[in-house]
């Protein structure tokens, strides 16, 4: 056995509770390198004779990618302690894995040897809402979904979709759009929506905030916010706001008076200003989102700037009782910040749905003090490379999805924000090279994947778009220009993870079959007793696939065809 | 290269702000695999002509355990955040290794590939007390150290030292004799002493505590204990107490109002009562440390509970200006628990050191949240087996060695509570069965490591003493019965560590020379232009070893014969 492959550390994703009463343990191997692997483990205090008590468990193989094999279970401790070591084998070879090392027997005279989960606290278990599970999410950026209110329109506002947005350009999208739709979204079946920013800003998108108290006026007013909030919730719609914390904008007041008042100013800690006087060119001399002079960093620090933003962060909870924050370039605030932020935000609301944008591997966020979900572009990424780009094979597309999801509890894994694309890429179909069909593979891996899927808005009508501004055109309203087949079959989609618990988060997925040459994928999703079969030919040609399992004695549904 | 190990994961010890503007990244290959490493990394907004702007630095390797070789630099990125990857070569063989796989060469085309250090917020750095590092630790069992007031002893105190301690018996050390003996700790050297609880309790160890806010009278009153602080202060001596907040004794008055009131008890939520009416036998039915019923385990969960031991907390410093809180049993309590506790405490006394009892890895506390260092049981562990056990010869030594330091952040290992025994422990010179040679290496070896050494009380003067209650023996007074030859090797040693920044935690470690045939060892520590070069005879017999550099040129100093 390949020793140098074996990994395991304790928390995070190797060793987490899952539950206030479950542990969950993972061992990492070689791929194909070991045959068998037994958890050894037990209380720590429970000893006999001078031997430490032991059990062996047999662990299961949970999933595989390129490199690894990993294996799982999941244990009860009575007394909520655990020490534990893995015993492997393979054909004649048998080691013991300690956090001290390898051994060639078990050692039963100290519990030092091994690795230590000390005590299973209940409020140290991340847990996400439990809401979140059941949630098809929807992204709507409003400069773009409808323009319900002509008046509200900002100077030199377009005719909607009369031709592709620019970097600046306004075509009236507004809270009153989004409730005129809202039959839209209730047809399609999801039940969240998330709205990029609609606090006070100049820019189309809003992401350089001046007032973080006010709705900005060309999307209408707070009793319309509240009314639009009062609606989804009686249609079953929760209401996901992003909070732009990392960074105001340019004529947000605060930074005004510094660059008026320059060291005078008493908001000059609420930012990193490098040197006085403040200049822009050819690069601020300030700390800023990338290096746009627009977006001048705030200071987190700073326990007025941490004041400001918590009373945001529950103002908007109290008044309107939105139901969570996605909070934006969540991963370069400081993660004290964030703690303090999940602390107020649950104060006020118990389950108010926390999610991050960070696009790399997000494990320091996701330990239950911070965050409940990121966005999941790992997800996004491997999923547009197999069925869009056809950059990787069925084999390659199924380890890249394992490793995703043996890189986080599995807490985390359920309530994850699974999007095949939003205002920040280019759109899914776009990917697709046109293809509706790869478009629809993606809708069903998606909707069928652990997790909580979000749409970006018009995807599900067969929108294009690249790169941002490309993927920010408005919301195509004429049924005659829709693709109704593409919403019929995302629809049909939604309502199956609605009606089946085992498609959506709640079923465990196992890849069964993964064949490169067809380049299809055979996968199952259980929950209980319900285990659905989903076969996936991602090919232009027709192919035959044999059932992975008899079916004598069983009752077969098809739930596509009904 | 064998990519199985090939191991590196953001944050942690793997990637971590060493201070405001410095990152250090490390990576795990293969022992013996790896040629050269090269970092790739830059801005992830720094873009030209469509590419993103790369730079590459050489890695250095910074150690070798028995698997596997790890390699390290440090960066100071100038805006604060770093994407990165590592081109790995050996011979013909070049890899990149991202957080996305490997490639053959590094793509420019996105830094999504890359592994990801957003930003380096001041706030997450992890910062212990600048003292903490220069500070030599001794750790006092109060009852045994020196009964200065014979009219607080105990009924049934025996004269102290008239024979072997029982888990129950006692000989009446109290503040008085520490004050009183002061003189032997200035003229050892420490600077800084750790008293396990002092806190009222019933048995000779206080870890059942009756009363958080007073002083056992055994040992003397409030008054005396704060002469014994300031006396300690004035020495330039700090002074860390015991945080028993695990647990409670069964004596607690709260826990015998549970005991009285049963579930009518205001303080039944304070435990974890898992039924009524609450038996201890056969074992007791409420949460215990390990399964002692004279120790039910404090529900740190409940508000009113981490109030009133927070208070507790802030109270000693607040009142006492103690330096320190040494934390028992402390990952059994919750990580929500210890963070407010961090919060509070040094909220109080910003430099204040809180040292967690942990014996196992224990990165989960030490991420700039919680703790400031663990009791580093793993050092202890690999000393003596090596110096003490020769249960491993010199290379293992260096393995093991090199493993504990690349198991957490430099700044954490700066400041890490390297012990050789405890209360908890047979004493080192019974560990070496008397061998006072041995015990002077273990004393150099520990003196000259990174991270803060403790003493235990009379390891210093050739105490011995089996487990508990063995090693928790009275302090021997008598200078003729006090092995002086060992105190002035210790004696000296402290002060070549206070003398030379190298010696001590300011030096970084490096294993120049392991040889298993004649078990010697050579390491260097360097600080600056300062290298001390330490050879260790860990054998019976004479060996001539040659210096692994030139002299030529070099001015050599003797520093242990000067």
């Amino acid at each position: 056995m390949l020793k140098e492959a074996i990994y395991h550390r304790p928390k995070d994703n190797f060793a987490y509770a899952y539950d206030e009463k479950t542990l969950h343990i993972r061992l990492r191997t070689k791929k194909n390198d070991v045959e068998s692997v037994q958890l050894i483990y037990g209380d720590p205090y429970e000893w006999a004779d001078g031997r430490w008590q032991m059990n062996r468990s047999p662990m299961k193989k949970s999933g595989s990618d390129e490199l690894f094999d990993y294996w799982f279970i999941s244990i009860v401790p009575p007394h909520r302690r655990l020490r534990y070591g893995f015993e492997l084998t393979a054909g004649d070879e048998r080691i013991i894995y300690t956090e001290k090392g390898f051994y060639r027997e078990a050692p039963d005279d100290d519990t030092a040897y091994y690795f230590c989960f000390p005590f299973l606290n209940k409020i140290d278990v991340f847990q996400a809402p439990e809401w979140v599970k059941d949630t098809v999410w929807y992204q709507i950026f409003p400069e773009r979904f409808a323009n319900g209110n002509e008046s509200l329109n900002p100077e030199g506002t377009l005719p909607w979709g009369s031709e592709d947005p620019t970097p600046i350009s306004f075509f009236g999208g507004d809270f009153e759009g989004i409730i005129q739709h809202i039959d839209h979204l209730v047809e399609l079946g999801i039940n969240g929506i998330y709205l990029t920013p609609i606090f006070k800003a100049p820019s189309n998108h809003k992401y350089d905030t001046i007032d973080y108290f006010e709705i900005d006026p060309q999307f209408g007013d707070k009793q319309t916010f509240k009314r639009l909030v009062d609606l989804c919730h009686e249609k079953g719609i929760r209401v996901m706001l992003d909070a732009v914390f990392n960074h105001c904008g340019y004529y947000f007041p605060p930074f005004q008076d510094v660059l008026k008042n320059g060291e005078n100013s008493k908001y000059k800690d609420w930012f990193h200003i490098r040197k006085f006087p403040i200049r822009t060119k050819p690069r601020p001399n300030y700390d800023t989102f990338a290096f746009t002079e627009l977006m001048p960093k705030l200071n987190t620090e700073n326990p007025e700037v941490k004041q400001y933003l918590l009373d945001v962060a529950t103002y908007w909870i109290r008044e309107f009782d939105i139901d969570g924050w996605r909070l934006d370039v969540a991963n370069e605030v400081d993660h004290q910040f964030w703690r303090e932020f999940r602390q107020a935000v649950k104060a006020v609301k118990p389950d108010v749905y926390i999610l991050g944008e960070i696009w790399h591997d997000s494990m320091p966020w996701l330990r239950g003090d911070q965050f409940d979900a990121v966005m999941n572009y790992p997800f996004t990424n491997g999923a547009l490379r197999f069925f869009a780009k056809n950059e990787v094979r069925a084999s390659q597309f199924a380890n890249i999805i394992t490793n995703v999801l043996h890189s986080y509890p599995i807490n985390v894994n359920e309530v994850s924000f699974n999007l095949l694309g939003s205002h920040d890429t280019p759109r899914m179909l776009t990917v697709c090279e046109g293809n509706k069909q790869k478009a629809k593979l993606l809708f069903l891996f998606q909707l069928s994947f652990t997790g909580t899927p979000c749409i970006y808005y018009g995807d599900e009508i067969g929108m294009t778009g690249g790169q941002d501004p490309g993927c920010r055109k408005c919301m195509i309203w004429d049924e005659k220009q829709q693709d109704r087949n593409l919403f019929e079959h995302v629809q049909k989609l939604i309502l199956l993870r609605k009606t089946y618990r085992s498609f959506g988060s709640h079923g465990e997925l196992k890849f069964i079959e993964t064949n490169d040459d067809t380049n299809h994928l055979v996968y199952t999703k259980t929950y209980g007793d319900e285990t659905i079969l989903f076969i996936i030919n991602n090919s232009e040609r027709e192919i035959n696939v044999t059932l992975p399992f008899s079916c004598k004695g069983k009752r077969l549904t098809n739930l596509w065809t009904n």
